[in-house]
């Protein structure tokens, strides 16, 4: 049966913000997948790796246009590449590194931003010891440079990795350069107003889930 | 007035997980009420602060008895104490730390675990170049003596900060030796059954979020 994607309605305007956040589970899973070269996948054996149901697989990419199709599945290669659109990978974006400690470090070298198309430019810090490392092929920056650095090159995204301390002045310095997407790891609330775009990962948040689900856990089990 | 708080059902029956995975976020804000010396505190000032509405913080909060008074608002130390109470801060968790390269490094420097009140008792990683350092006060073990301090001590939490490729057969092993929590940094999807309790933390995902977030506002504003 040769494949043929049904018509679509225009993305961004249908999907709803829940099925976004689900968004990237499905890139991840998918370029499993592809890694495996599998070129396609029903919905129930999608479902099954993901752990969710096959109505939630089916209920969530119907509402970009379904590509799937009865008794053929879902086309694996045309499904990351429509999410891929979707997510904004392969639009380009460039990014910045503020903080060249451990964490700026571990994250400039995980393969994060290369597997989802953001171009990591540079890294920047106070520390003069710092100063012209190569971390993952990133050049560390004095932060003097900063400014230059911004006009010279269009940058999208910020990832935050600095003392929380310097954070709310430092993302206001970069917002004044025309940085509007904010990676912020410094558990500083940003005030940057609707120009901006900041995505907060608040670690501690995910570390006292587990801390809660151990005690429920030991509790039910009259530990 | 006097604050009398009032009966209270016993929580961990009747608060849903919605309600328990905004916890986190409350426990954050009233220790910086905390440290800002304020006692008290209005729904309505909390939600401002935390960028939610009245409502929402009064339903959340009488999920588990209330612990606020019509006129009166909110005490600060008691509800924070209450909130860390359900969320096993002070319940004496300790964790070790597996794998003691950046990400690793950068966790136990965190002034996480100590907020949350989980004890981190070590650190283990196979290359020899660490072995011995003291990392924030957390000295790195080798991999070999792993077997040997799981059986001396009691740990609740193994952070797995290591490389992937050795994320399942070393989460497999903890296990074996007890340890029922991981905070899973990864990326590896652990199949470890029903009594281990797993928090995945996927970095990637929030990366995509922001850059579609990004796109989505260059397509709104037409760029």
């Amino acid at each position: 049966m040769k494949y043929t994607p049904k018509k679509e309605p225009s993305p961004k305007n249908v999907v709803s913000p829940s099925v976004i956040k689900r968004l990237p589970r499905y890139f991840r899973y998918l370029r499993i997948l592809i890694r495996e070269g599998k070129s396609r996948i029903s919905s129930g054996e999608l479902a099954e790796m993901m752990g969710v149901t096959a109505s939630q697989i089916r209920q969530d990419l119907n509402c970009f246009g379904g590509f799937g199709q009865q008794g053929y599945g879902y086309n694996v290669t045309y499904l990351y590449a429509k999410i891929c659109d979707l997510l904004g990978v392969g639009a380009g974006l460039t990014a910045i590194i503020v903080g060249a400690g451990n964490l700026g470090r571990a994250i400039v070298r995980s393969s994060m931003f290369e597997k989802r198309g953001v171009d990591v430019v540079g890294m920047f810090d106070v520390n003069p010891l710092f100063l012209g490392q190569d971390v993952g092929g990133v050049l560390v920056h004095p932060m003097q440079e900063l400014d230059d650095f911004c006009r010279k090159h269009k940058i999208d995204i910020a990832v935050l990795t600095l003392p929380k301390e310097a954070a709310a002045e430092t993302a206001a310095a970069l917002l004044g350069l025309g940085i509007t997407g904010f990676w912020n790891f410094t558990g500083q609330e940003l005030e940057l107003g609707e120009a901006a775009v900041v995505e907060n990962v608040h670690l501690g948040d995910s570390l006292m889930t587990l801390c809660y689900r151990i005690c429920s856990e030991e509790e039910k089990n009259g530990k």
